[in-house]
């Protein structure tokens, strides 16, 4: 059985990252690891670890992405949780077999080694979540 | 200065718990540690521990409630994430004067001697922040 093995990351959907890290860098003295463009989501991310955990704020890049649309029609806020597991091919054929609907039916290279997938939030109650197998699994 | 030291917990709204575990407790294996009527905050939570963090499935209980309205208004889905401090008071100062919008202006007791605050939507980018102090800290 696939394990989950902890809360990788919270992202939050922002309009502007600079204006963003005023409260959570700047007055809640999160450490900001660091800024990267993603050319892959159409985002700017700037990553602050918490614990064995981080936050996310994702700010899209263009007008024309999933992303910018749901920044345009929800506003910012959060967007999805990320939990890692230990062995994602398993757990999406687990999730495939139970009926669960996924926006990725195979695992995804993400750079770095790591494979994703995301589960729509149809089947989670409302949830965007995102899995995430690591190379130090 | 005080210290975020992790992400405690994530907190979904949801409209039904025993139907929410079919998908985090028996799709994704996650461990249900417990469900507790916590009349306080009008509802009732399941635990399901991930690392050292927790995802927090709430459920509403009666309709004459904050939670009620927001999920009502809202839908189901991520309702609020939880990040530890080491000193709870400290930090409220520390965001006042930074003029950070505070639902709880001082921390509220918790139980199990437990602080708690949240902070609004309105100065963190649309996320509803609560923080945590812990007597473990």
């Amino acid at each position: 059985m696939p394990i989950i093995k902890k809360i990788h990351h919270v992202a939050v959907v922002v309009q502007d990252i600079e204006k963003s890290l005023l409260f959570w860098r700047d007055a809640l003295g999160m450490t900001l690891s660091q800024v990267k463009n993603v050319p892959a989501q159409n985002a700017r991310i700037a990553f602050l670890p918490a614990g064995e955990s981080e936050v996310e704020l994702v700010q899209p890049v263009g007008i024309d992405s999933g992303l910018a649309r749901y920044l345009e029609k929800k506003g910012p806020g959060m967007h999805h949780i990320c939990v890692q597991v230990d062995a994602i091919e398993p757990m999406l054929e687990q999730l495939k077999k139970l009926g669960v609907r996924l926006i990725n039916e195979n695992a995804m290279p993400g750079g770095d080694g790591k494979l994703y997938a995301f589960v729509h939030p149809e089947s989670t109650g409302g949830v965007l979540v995102e899995l995430y197998e690591l190379p130090e699994n």
